[in-house]
Protein backbone atom coordinates (compact mmCIF):
# COMPACT_ATOMS: atom_id res chain seq x y z
CA UNK A 1 0.00 0.00 0.00
CA UNK A 2 2.78 2.75 0.67
CA UNK A 3 4.31 1.54 -1.87
CA UNK A 4 1.45 2.20 -4.41
CA UNK A 5 1.37 5.60 -3.26
CA UNK A 6 5.01 6.15 -3.54
CA UNK A 7 4.72 5.05 -7.11
CA UNK A 8 1.46 7.05 -7.43
CA UNK A 9 2.70 10.36 -6.11
CA UNK A 10 6.16 9.45 -8.45
CA UNK A 11 4.02 9.48 -11.46
CA UNK A 12 1.38 12.45 -10.83
CA UNK A 13 3.63 14.29 -9.21
CA UNK A 14 7.72 14.29 -9.11
CA UNK A 15 8.05 12.48 -12.87
CA UNK A 16 9.45 15.84 -14.64
CA UNK A 17 11.22 19.04 -13.88
CA UNK A 18 10.70 21.92 -16.07
CA UNK A 19 12.46 25.28 -17.14
CA UNK A 20 16.02 26.45 -18.18
CA UNK A 21 17.60 26.91 -15.04
CA UNK A 22 16.16 23.51 -13.35
CA UNK A 23 17.04 21.45 -16.16
CA UNK A 24 20.47 22.93 -16.35
CA UNK A 25 20.99 22.92 -12.59
CA UNK A 26 19.56 18.60 -12.44
CA UNK A 27 21.99 17.92 -15.52
CA UNK A 28 24.87 19.60 -13.27
CA UNK A 29 24.02 17.63 -10.00
CA UNK A 30 24.95 14.31 -8.99
CA UNK A 31 21.58 14.01 -7.01
CA UNK A 32 19.12 14.20 -9.85
CA UNK A 33 19.44 12.03 -12.40
CA UNK A 34 17.79 13.07 -15.58
CA UNK A 35 16.76 10.49 -17.94
CA UNK A 36 15.82 12.19 -20.89
CA UNK A 37 15.21 15.93 -22.34
CA UNK A 38 12.12 17.26 -24.42
CA UNK A 39 12.29 20.47 -26.04
CA UNK A 40 9.90 22.26 -27.67
CA UNK A 41 11.43 24.29 -30.38
CA UNK A 42 13.56 23.41 -33.60
CA UNK A 43 15.17 25.94 -33.33
CA UNK A 44 16.65 26.53 -29.98
CA UNK A 45 18.37 30.08 -29.05
CA UNK A 46 21.56 30.28 -27.20
CA UNK A 47 20.09 29.35 -23.07
CA UNK A 48 18.46 26.33 -24.71
CA UNK A 49 21.02 25.43 -26.65
CA UNK A 50 23.69 25.68 -23.89
CA UNK A 51 21.59 23.05 -22.01
CA UNK A 52 21.29 20.32 -25.09
CA UNK A 53 25.60 21.00 -25.38
CA UNK A 54 25.46 19.96 -21.67
CA UNK A 55 23.11 16.92 -22.50
CA UNK A 56 25.45 15.55 -25.00
CA UNK A 57 28.46 15.95 -22.72
CA UNK A 58 26.61 13.88 -19.91
CA UNK A 59 24.97 11.79 -22.70
CA UNK A 60 21.42 12.70 -22.02
CA UNK A 61 19.26 11.83 -25.21
CA UNK A 62 17.19 14.73 -26.51
CA UNK A 63 14.20 14.99 -27.80
CA UNK A 64 12.30 17.22 -29.79
CA UNK A 65 8.35 17.57 -29.71
CA UNK A 66 6.05 20.24 -29.99
CA UNK A 67 4.76 23.29 -26.97
CA UNK A 68 1.75 21.67 -26.82
CA UNK A 69 2.84 18.49 -25.26
CA UNK A 70 5.13 20.30 -22.95
CA UNK A 71 2.35 22.51 -21.80
CA UNK A 72 0.26 19.44 -21.16
CA UNK A 73 2.97 17.84 -19.12
CA UNK A 74 4.23 21.10 -16.89
CA UNK A 75 0.21 21.27 -16.08
CA UNK A 76 0.29 25.58 -17.04
CA UNK A 77 3.38 26.03 -15.37
CA UNK A 78 6.57 27.99 -17.17
CA UNK A 79 8.55 25.32 -19.16
CA UNK A 80 10.41 27.37 -21.11
CA UNK A 81 10.37 25.36 -23.89
CA UNK A 82 12.34 22.43 -21.80
CA UNK A 83 11.20 19.65 -19.43
CA UNK A 84 13.78 17.04 -18.03
CA UNK A 85 12.33 13.48 -17.04
CA UNK A 86 14.30 12.59 -13.51
CA UNK A 87 14.84 9.39 -12.37
CA UNK A 88 13.42 9.39 -8.94
CA UNK A 89 12.55 12.03 -6.33
CA UNK A 90 15.71 13.19 -5.04
CA UNK A 91 14.54 13.17 -0.56
CA UNK A 92 17.74 12.44 1.07
CA UNK A 93 17.84 11.35 4.74
CA UNK A 94 18.58 13.05 7.68
CA UNK A 95 22.04 11.28 8.59
CA UNK A 96 22.88 12.52 4.91
CA UNK A 97 22.36 16.42 5.06
CA UNK A 98 24.65 15.58 8.50
CA UNK A 99 27.04 13.86 7.11
CA UNK A 100 27.05 16.36 4.34
CA UNK A 101 27.46 19.27 7.21
CA UNK A 102 30.57 17.06 8.53
CA UNK A 103 32.06 16.97 5.58
CA UNK A 104 31.87 20.76 5.46
CA UNK A 105 33.20 21.31 8.50
CA UNK A 106 31.24 24.36 9.12
CA UNK A 107 29.05 25.38 11.95
CA UNK A 108 25.69 23.27 11.04
CA UNK A 109 23.13 25.28 9.42
CA UNK A 110 19.86 22.98 8.84
CA UNK A 111 16.09 24.34 8.15
CA UNK A 112 13.02 22.58 9.77
CA UNK A 113 10.02 23.64 7.77
CA UNK A 114 6.91 22.36 10.04
CA UNK A 115 4.36 22.38 7.31
CA UNK A 116 4.85 24.66 4.46
CA UNK A 117 1.87 24.04 2.44
CA UNK A 118 2.56 26.23 -0.72
CA UNK A 119 4.81 25.36 -3.52
CA UNK A 120 5.77 28.67 -4.46
CA UNK A 121 7.12 29.46 -0.76
CA UNK A 122 8.56 25.74 -0.38
CA UNK A 123 10.80 26.56 -3.18
CA UNK A 124 11.61 30.04 -2.70
CA UNK A 125 12.86 28.39 1.00
CA UNK A 126 14.70 25.82 -0.79
CA UNK A 127 16.31 28.59 -3.40
CA UNK A 128 17.18 31.27 0.06
CA UNK A 129 18.95 28.33 1.97
CA UNK A 130 20.83 26.92 -0.77
CA UNK A 131 22.01 30.60 -1.32
CA UNK A 132 22.66 31.18 3.05
CA UNK A 133 24.72 28.15 3.02
CA UNK A 134 22.69 25.58 4.79
CA UNK A 135 23.20 21.77 4.28
CA UNK A 136 20.08 20.60 4.17
CA UNK A 137 15.84 20.96 4.88
CA UNK A 138 13.89 18.89 6.75
CA UNK A 139 9.79 18.55 5.95
CA UNK A 140 7.33 16.54 7.68
CA UNK A 141 5.89 13.46 5.40
CA UNK A 142 2.00 14.57 6.34
CA UNK A 143 0.32 18.41 5.77
CA UNK A 144 3.41 19.43 3.87
CA UNK A 145 4.03 19.71 0.24
CA UNK A 146 6.64 17.85 -0.94
CA UNK A 147 8.94 18.23 -4.21
CA UNK A 148 6.62 19.07 -6.65
CA UNK A 149 7.55 20.30 -10.19
CA UNK A 150 6.34 23.85 -9.38
CA UNK A 151 8.71 23.66 -6.64
CA UNK A 152 11.68 22.45 -8.40
CA UNK A 153 11.23 25.20 -10.68
CA UNK A 154 10.74 27.88 -8.16
CA UNK A 155 13.78 26.97 -6.51
CA UNK A 156 15.53 28.05 -9.53
CA UNK A 157 17.37 24.20 -9.46
CA UNK A 158 18.47 24.73 -6.10
CA UNK A 159 16.56 21.30 -5.32
CA UNK A 160 19.24 19.79 -7.04
CA UNK A 161 21.70 20.58 -4.97
CA UNK A 162 20.48 21.03 -1.22
CA UNK A 163 19.52 17.72 0.28
CA UNK A 164 16.24 17.58 1.44
CA UNK A 165 14.92 14.62 4.14
CA UNK A 166 11.10 13.85 4.74
CA UNK A 167 10.68 12.36 7.99
CA UNK A 168 7.33 10.91 9.91
CA UNK A 169 8.05 13.21 12.86
CA UNK A 170 9.39 16.32 13.38
CA UNK A 171 9.46 16.34 17.36
CA UNK A 172 11.60 13.25 16.97
CA UNK A 173 14.20 14.48 14.64
CA UNK A 174 14.62 17.43 16.67
CA UNK A 175 15.30 15.15 19.59
CA UNK A 176 17.70 13.23 17.17
CA UNK A 177 19.45 16.51 16.19
CA UNK A 178 20.20 17.68 19.63
CA UNK A 179 21.75 14.56 20.58
CA UNK A 180 24.00 15.57 17.49
CA UNK A 181 24.99 18.41 19.72
CA UNK A 182 23.00 20.43 17.05
CA UNK A 183 20.67 23.38 18.78
CA UNK A 184 17.51 24.16 17.98
CA UNK A 185 15.52 27.58 17.39
CA UNK A 186 12.26 28.14 16.08
CA UNK A 187 10.52 31.13 14.70
CA UNK A 188 7.77 32.27 16.88
CA UNK A 189 5.73 35.46 16.62
CA UNK A 190 4.96 35.46 20.24
CA UNK A 191 8.05 35.94 21.25
CA UNK A 192 10.24 39.09 22.64
CA UNK A 193 13.74 37.81 21.50
CA UNK A 194 14.24 39.47 18.61
CA UNK A 195 16.33 37.02 16.23
CA UNK A 196 19.58 39.27 15.51
CA UNK A 197 20.02 39.42 19.52
CA UNK A 198 20.84 35.36 19.44
CA UNK A 199 24.53 34.40 18.44
CA UNK A 200 23.74 31.90 15.39
CA UNK A 201 27.21 30.99 14.44
CA UNK A 202 26.54 27.74 16.87
CA UNK A 203 25.47 24.33 15.13
CA UNK A 204 21.96 25.30 15.02
CA UNK A 205 18.78 24.04 12.72
CA UNK A 206 15.97 26.56 12.58
CA UNK A 207 12.10 25.44 12.67
CA UNK A 208 10.18 27.50 10.69
CA UNK A 209 5.95 26.86 10.91
CA UNK A 210 3.52 27.04 8.16
CA UNK A 211 1.94 30.06 6.62
CA UNK A 212 -0.48 31.46 9.06
CA UNK A 213 -0.52 28.68 11.49
CA UNK A 214 3.48 28.94 12.62
CA UNK A 215 4.99 25.45 14.49
CA UNK A 216 2.86 23.16 15.82
CA UNK A 217 2.82 23.23 20.23
CA UNK A 218 4.57 20.25 20.24
CA UNK A 219 7.45 20.73 17.86
CA UNK A 220 7.35 24.24 19.57
CA UNK A 221 8.22 22.50 22.96
CA UNK A 222 10.88 20.73 21.90
CA UNK A 223 12.87 24.15 20.55
CA UNK A 224 15.92 25.55 22.49
CA UNK A 225 14.85 28.86 22.01
CA UNK A 226 12.08 30.88 20.10
CA UNK A 227 12.98 34.14 18.34
CA UNK A 228 11.22 36.44 16.41
CA UNK A 229 11.48 38.98 13.37
CA UNK A 230 11.28 42.77 14.72
CA UNK A 231 7.90 44.37 12.62
CA UNK A 232 6.72 47.81 12.34
CA UNK A 233 3.23 49.21 10.70
CA UNK A 234 -0.39 47.95 10.39
CA UNK A 235 0.61 44.51 9.26
CA UNK A 236 0.64 41.88 11.65
CA UNK A 237 2.99 39.44 9.34
CA UNK A 238 5.70 38.88 6.34
CA UNK A 239 4.82 36.21 3.45
CA UNK A 240 6.64 32.83 4.70
CA UNK A 241 9.16 33.01 1.94
CA UNK A 242 10.31 36.27 2.46
CA UNK A 243 10.64 35.47 7.28
CA UNK A 244 12.27 32.40 5.96
CA UNK A 245 14.72 34.52 3.68
CA UNK A 246 15.25 37.12 6.34
CA UNK A 247 15.78 34.80 9.09
CA UNK A 248 18.21 32.78 7.00
CA UNK A 249 20.04 36.17 6.05
CA UNK A 250 20.39 36.61 9.79
CA UNK A 251 22.01 33.29 10.05
CA UNK A 252 24.32 33.94 6.93
CA UNK A 253 25.36 37.66 8.06
CA UNK A 254 26.60 36.66 11.33
CA UNK A 255 28.88 33.68 9.88
CA UNK A 256 29.79 35.75 7.50
CA UNK A 257 30.74 38.44 9.85
CA UNK A 258 32.50 36.06 12.44
CA UNK A 259 35.08 34.70 9.70
CA UNK A 260 35.64 37.82 8.25
CA UNK A 261 35.54 40.54 10.92
CA UNK A 262 35.75 44.16 10.15
CA UNK A 263 39.09 46.02 10.19
CA UNK A 264 38.74 49.51 9.92
CA UNK A 265 35.44 50.97 10.75
CA UNK A 266 33.66 51.22 8.27
CA UNK A 267 32.88 54.96 6.80
CA UNK A 268 30.13 56.41 5.58
CA UNK A 269 29.74 59.08 2.63
CA UNK A 270 28.80 59.72 -0.75
CA UNK A 271 30.79 58.16 -3.58
CA UNK A 272 29.24 59.97 -6.14
CA UNK A 273 29.21 64.14 -5.07
CA UNK A 274 25.68 66.09 -5.03
CA UNK B 1 -4.54 60.87 -24.87
CA UNK B 2 -2.53 60.56 -22.16
CA UNK B 3 -6.16 61.01 -19.87
CA UNK B 4 -7.37 58.18 -22.25
CA UNK B 5 -4.70 56.04 -21.59
CA UNK B 6 -5.15 56.77 -17.91
CA UNK B 7 -9.05 56.08 -18.08
CA UNK B 8 -8.36 52.33 -19.88
CA UNK B 9 -5.91 51.77 -17.21
CA UNK B 10 -8.32 52.33 -14.34
CA UNK B 11 -11.24 50.38 -16.20
CA UNK B 12 -8.95 47.50 -16.96
CA UNK B 13 -6.74 47.15 -14.34
CA UNK B 14 -7.17 48.84 -10.61
CA UNK B 15 -10.62 49.13 -9.87
CA UNK B 16 -11.17 46.45 -8.07
CA UNK B 17 -8.92 45.23 -5.26
CA UNK B 18 -10.27 41.10 -3.82
CA UNK B 19 -9.46 39.17 -0.75
CA UNK B 20 -10.04 39.62 2.88
CA UNK B 21 -6.80 41.06 4.04
CA UNK B 22 -6.58 43.85 0.96
CA UNK B 23 -10.43 44.59 1.49
CA UNK B 24 -10.20 44.83 5.46
CA UNK B 25 -6.99 46.90 4.85
CA UNK B 26 -8.56 48.94 2.68
CA UNK B 27 -11.47 49.66 4.93
CA UNK B 28 -9.21 50.47 7.70
CA UNK B 29 -7.03 52.98 4.77
CA UNK B 30 -7.93 56.56 4.69
CA UNK B 31 -5.80 56.45 1.49
CA UNK B 32 -8.07 54.09 -0.52
CA UNK B 33 -11.71 54.81 -0.66
CA UNK B 34 -13.92 51.52 -1.07
CA UNK B 35 -17.19 52.23 -2.48
CA UNK B 36 -18.97 48.70 -2.86
CA UNK B 37 -18.57 45.78 -1.85
CA UNK B 38 -19.21 42.61 -3.42
CA UNK B 39 -19.52 39.27 -1.21
CA UNK B 40 -20.23 35.60 -2.89
CA UNK B 41 -21.82 33.85 -0.73
CA UNK B 42 -25.39 35.04 1.90
CA UNK B 43 -23.74 33.28 4.47
CA UNK B 44 -21.01 34.50 5.25
CA UNK B 45 -17.91 32.80 7.75
CA UNK B 46 -16.67 35.00 10.36
CA UNK B 47 -13.28 36.79 8.84
CA UNK B 48 -15.74 37.93 6.22
CA UNK B 49 -18.67 39.08 8.72
CA UNK B 50 -16.41 41.07 10.60
CA UNK B 51 -15.36 42.67 7.33
CA UNK B 52 -19.23 43.15 6.86
CA UNK B 53 -19.48 44.92 10.38
CA UNK B 54 -16.36 47.45 9.55
CA UNK B 55 -18.03 47.85 6.56
CA UNK B 56 -21.49 48.64 7.72
CA UNK B 57 -19.46 51.20 10.13
CA UNK B 58 -17.69 52.75 7.47
CA UNK B 59 -21.30 53.12 5.68
CA UNK B 60 -19.99 51.23 2.37
CA UNK B 61 -22.70 49.39 1.23
CA UNK B 62 -22.73 45.62 0.12
CA UNK B 63 -23.89 43.71 -2.21
CA UNK B 64 -24.24 39.75 -2.55
CA UNK B 65 -23.68 38.26 -6.05
CA UNK B 66 -22.82 34.72 -7.14
CA UNK B 67 -19.53 33.69 -7.12
CA UNK B 68 -18.97 32.82 -10.31
CA UNK B 69 -19.19 37.07 -11.02
CA UNK B 70 -16.69 37.61 -8.57
CA UNK B 71 -14.45 35.05 -10.95
CA UNK B 72 -14.53 36.75 -13.34
CA UNK B 73 -13.90 40.62 -11.90
CA UNK B 74 -10.81 38.86 -9.99
CA UNK B 75 -9.77 37.32 -13.60
CA UNK B 76 -8.58 34.30 -11.54
CA UNK B 77 -7.54 35.72 -8.73
CA UNK B 78 -8.18 34.37 -5.43
CA UNK B 79 -10.84 36.57 -4.17
CA UNK B 80 -11.55 34.63 -1.18
CA UNK B 81 -15.81 35.49 -1.70
CA UNK B 82 -15.05 39.58 -1.72
CA UNK B 83 -13.93 42.04 -3.86
CA UNK B 84 -13.90 46.24 -3.31
CA UNK B 85 -14.34 48.64 -5.77
CA UNK B 86 -12.45 51.29 -5.53
CA UNK B 87 -12.13 54.74 -6.26
CA UNK B 88 -8.73 55.58 -7.35
CA UNK B 89 -5.24 54.32 -7.88
CA UNK B 90 -3.92 54.73 -4.69
CA UNK B 91 -0.30 56.31 -6.32
CA UNK B 92 1.05 59.45 -4.10
CA UNK B 93 3.80 61.75 -5.14
CA UNK B 94 7.18 62.23 -3.60
CA UNK B 95 6.71 65.19 -2.14
CA UNK B 96 3.80 63.07 0.21
CA UNK B 97 6.49 59.84 0.98
CA UNK B 98 9.04 63.09 1.63
CA UNK B 99 6.21 64.77 4.53
CA UNK B 100 5.24 61.27 5.84
CA UNK B 101 8.90 60.97 6.97
CA UNK B 102 9.19 64.40 8.32
CA UNK B 103 6.11 63.85 10.27
CA UNK B 104 7.28 60.77 11.29
CA UNK B 105 10.34 62.07 12.27
CA UNK B 106 12.55 58.79 11.88
CA UNK B 107 15.71 58.43 9.73
CA UNK B 108 14.29 58.33 6.18
CA UNK B 109 13.91 54.97 4.76
CA UNK B 110 12.58 55.01 1.27
CA UNK B 111 12.69 51.79 -1.06
CA UNK B 112 13.29 52.53 -5.08
CA UNK B 113 12.53 49.94 -7.51
CA UNK B 114 13.77 50.57 -10.89
CA UNK B 115 11.59 48.15 -12.93
CA UNK B 116 10.65 45.13 -11.45
CA UNK B 117 8.08 43.41 -13.93
CA UNK B 118 6.38 40.48 -11.75
CA UNK B 119 3.31 41.38 -9.63
CA UNK B 120 3.98 38.75 -6.62
CA UNK B 121 7.51 40.78 -6.37
CA UNK B 122 5.82 43.89 -6.35
CA UNK B 123 3.23 42.94 -3.76
CA UNK B 124 5.45 41.31 -1.83
CA UNK B 125 8.15 44.04 -1.27
CA UNK B 126 5.05 46.24 -0.64
CA UNK B 127 3.96 44.16 2.31
CA UNK B 128 8.01 43.50 3.39
CA UNK B 129 8.46 47.31 3.24
CA UNK B 130 5.88 48.14 5.03
CA UNK B 131 6.60 45.71 7.52
CA UNK B 132 10.02 46.83 8.18
CA UNK B 133 9.27 50.57 8.67
CA UNK B 134 9.97 51.86 4.95
CA UNK B 135 7.68 55.59 4.99
CA UNK B 136 7.20 54.96 0.47
CA UNK B 137 8.27 53.43 -2.19
CA UNK B 138 9.00 54.93 -5.60
CA UNK B 139 8.38 53.13 -8.94
CA UNK B 140 9.17 54.48 -12.64
CA UNK B 141 6.03 55.29 -14.98
CA UNK B 142 7.53 53.02 -17.60
CA UNK B 143 9.16 49.59 -17.52
CA UNK B 144 7.76 48.45 -14.15
CA UNK B 145 4.45 46.34 -13.10
CA UNK B 146 1.77 49.20 -11.33
CA UNK B 147 -0.68 48.60 -8.78
CA UNK B 148 -2.99 45.76 -10.18
CA UNK B 149 -5.07 43.57 -8.77
CA UNK B 150 -2.49 41.05 -8.29
CA UNK B 151 0.13 43.51 -6.68
CA UNK B 152 -3.10 44.38 -4.13
CA UNK B 153 -3.95 41.40 -3.38
CA UNK B 154 -0.19 40.03 -3.06
CA UNK B 155 1.09 43.21 -0.69
CA UNK B 156 -1.61 41.62 2.24
CA UNK B 157 -3.36 45.20 2.42
CA UNK B 158 0.26 47.02 2.58
CA UNK B 159 -0.99 49.31 -0.40
CA UNK B 160 -3.18 50.99 1.49
CA UNK B 161 -1.24 51.88 3.87
CA UNK B 162 2.06 52.93 2.24
CA UNK B 163 2.71 55.42 -0.01
CA UNK B 164 3.62 54.80 -3.46
CA UNK B 165 4.46 57.32 -6.04
CA UNK B 166 5.38 56.68 -9.73
CA UNK B 167 7.61 59.08 -11.13
CA UNK B 168 8.82 59.61 -14.93
CA UNK B 169 12.61 59.91 -14.06
CA UNK B 170 14.22 57.91 -11.36
CA UNK B 171 17.10 59.28 -12.27
CA UNK B 172 16.04 62.78 -11.65
CA UNK B 173 13.92 61.72 -8.79
CA UNK B 174 17.08 60.59 -7.25
CA UNK B 175 18.48 63.81 -7.71
CA UNK B 176 15.74 65.57 -5.83
CA UNK B 177 15.97 62.84 -2.89
CA UNK B 178 19.62 63.94 -2.72
CA UNK B 179 19.05 67.68 -2.38
CA UNK B 180 16.65 66.52 0.50
CA UNK B 181 19.70 65.31 2.13
CA UNK B 182 18.64 61.95 1.74
CA UNK B 183 21.62 59.53 0.73
CA UNK B 184 20.75 56.77 -1.81
CA UNK B 185 22.25 53.50 -1.69
CA UNK B 186 22.07 50.90 -4.86
CA UNK B 187 21.54 46.89 -4.84
CA UNK B 188 24.45 45.30 -7.12
CA UNK B 189 25.68 42.26 -7.42
CA UNK B 190 28.89 43.28 -8.88
CA UNK B 191 30.54 45.19 -6.08
CA UNK B 192 31.89 43.64 -3.05
CA UNK B 193 30.71 46.40 -0.03
CA UNK B 194 28.03 43.92 1.86
CA UNK B 195 24.92 45.35 3.02
CA UNK B 196 25.81 44.61 6.43
CA UNK B 197 28.93 46.43 6.34
CA UNK B 198 27.23 50.05 5.91
CA UNK B 199 25.82 52.21 8.35
CA UNK B 200 21.91 52.38 7.27
CA UNK B 201 21.17 53.94 9.99
CA UNK B 202 21.29 57.57 8.17
CA UNK B 203 18.60 59.33 6.27
CA UNK B 204 17.91 56.53 3.51
CA UNK B 205 16.89 55.33 -0.13
CA UNK B 206 17.37 52.11 -1.00
CA UNK B 207 17.41 51.22 -5.28
CA UNK B 208 16.70 47.64 -6.02
CA UNK B 209 16.54 46.76 -10.21
CA UNK B 210 14.87 44.54 -12.00
CA UNK B 211 14.80 41.19 -12.09
CA UNK B 212 17.57 39.64 -13.24
CA UNK B 213 18.59 42.73 -15.32
CA UNK B 214 19.48 45.16 -11.82
CA UNK B 215 19.55 48.78 -11.80
CA UNK B 216 19.60 50.71 -14.66
CA UNK B 217 23.45 51.90 -15.60
CA UNK B 218 22.36 55.55 -15.55
CA UNK B 219 20.56 54.94 -12.37
CA UNK B 220 23.49 53.16 -10.74
CA UNK B 221 25.76 55.92 -11.94
CA UNK B 222 23.87 58.49 -9.27
CA UNK B 223 23.61 56.54 -6.25
CA UNK B 224 25.86 57.03 -3.39
CA UNK B 225 26.99 53.56 -2.84
CA UNK B 226 26.57 50.21 -4.26
CA UNK B 227 26.12 47.13 -1.69
CA UNK B 228 25.77 43.31 -2.76
CA UNK B 229 24.47 40.64 -0.71
CA UNK B 230 26.48 37.80 0.52
CA UNK B 231 25.47 34.63 -1.11
CA UNK B 232 26.95 30.90 -1.01
CA UNK B 233 26.68 27.52 -3.14
CA UNK B 234 25.64 27.29 -6.62
CA UNK B 235 23.22 29.69 -7.85
CA UNK B 236 24.02 33.44 -8.77
CA UNK B 237 20.87 34.93 -7.25
CA UNK B 238 18.39 34.97 -4.41
CA UNK B 239 14.42 35.47 -5.95
CA UNK B 240 13.74 39.02 -6.02
CA UNK B 241 11.05 39.88 -3.47
CA UNK B 242 13.74 37.62 -0.75
CA UNK B 243 17.02 39.68 -1.60
CA UNK B 244 14.21 42.48 -0.98
CA UNK B 245 12.93 41.26 2.29
CA UNK B 246 17.00 40.61 3.54
CA UNK B 247 18.04 44.53 2.43
CA UNK B 248 14.86 45.86 4.00
CA UNK B 249 15.28 43.42 7.18
CA UNK B 250 18.79 44.88 7.23
CA UNK B 251 17.79 48.54 7.32
CA UNK B 252 15.04 47.21 10.23
CA UNK B 253 17.70 45.39 12.08
CA UNK B 254 20.22 48.24 12.43
CA UNK B 255 17.53 50.65 13.35
CA UNK B 256 15.91 48.24 15.83
CA UNK B 257 19.47 47.69 17.42
CA UNK B 258 20.47 51.31 17.21
CA UNK B 259 16.97 52.56 18.86
CA UNK B 260 17.47 49.22 21.78
CA UNK B 261 20.83 48.76 22.07
CA UNK B 262 21.69 45.39 24.12
CA UNK B 263 22.53 46.14 27.85
CA UNK B 264 23.85 42.61 29.06
CA UNK B 265 25.53 40.01 26.57
CA UNK B 266 23.47 37.87 25.61
CA UNK B 267 23.69 34.87 26.37
CA UNK B 268 23.39 31.35 24.25
CA UNK B 269 21.94 28.73 25.73
CA UNK B 270 18.72 26.11 25.58
CA UNK B 271 16.02 26.68 27.37
CA UNK B 272 14.25 23.48 27.22
CA UNK B 273 17.54 20.85 28.39
CA UNK B 274 18.56 17.63 27.03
Amino acid sequence: MEFGVWILEFDLMVQIIYGIHPVKEALKSSRLQIQKILIGTQTPHPPLQSILDLAKKRKVPVTVTDKESLERMAKDGLHQNIIGIIKEIPYSSVEEILSYWRKEGTKAFILILDGIQDPQNFGSLIRTASGCGAHGIIIPKDRSVGITPAVIKTSAGATAHLPIAKVVNIATTIDFLKKEGIWVYGASGETKDLIYQLDLNIDLAIVIGAEGKGIRPLVKKKCDRLFSIPMKGPLTSFNASVSGGMILYEVMRQRTLHNNPPSPPFSKGRLGGF
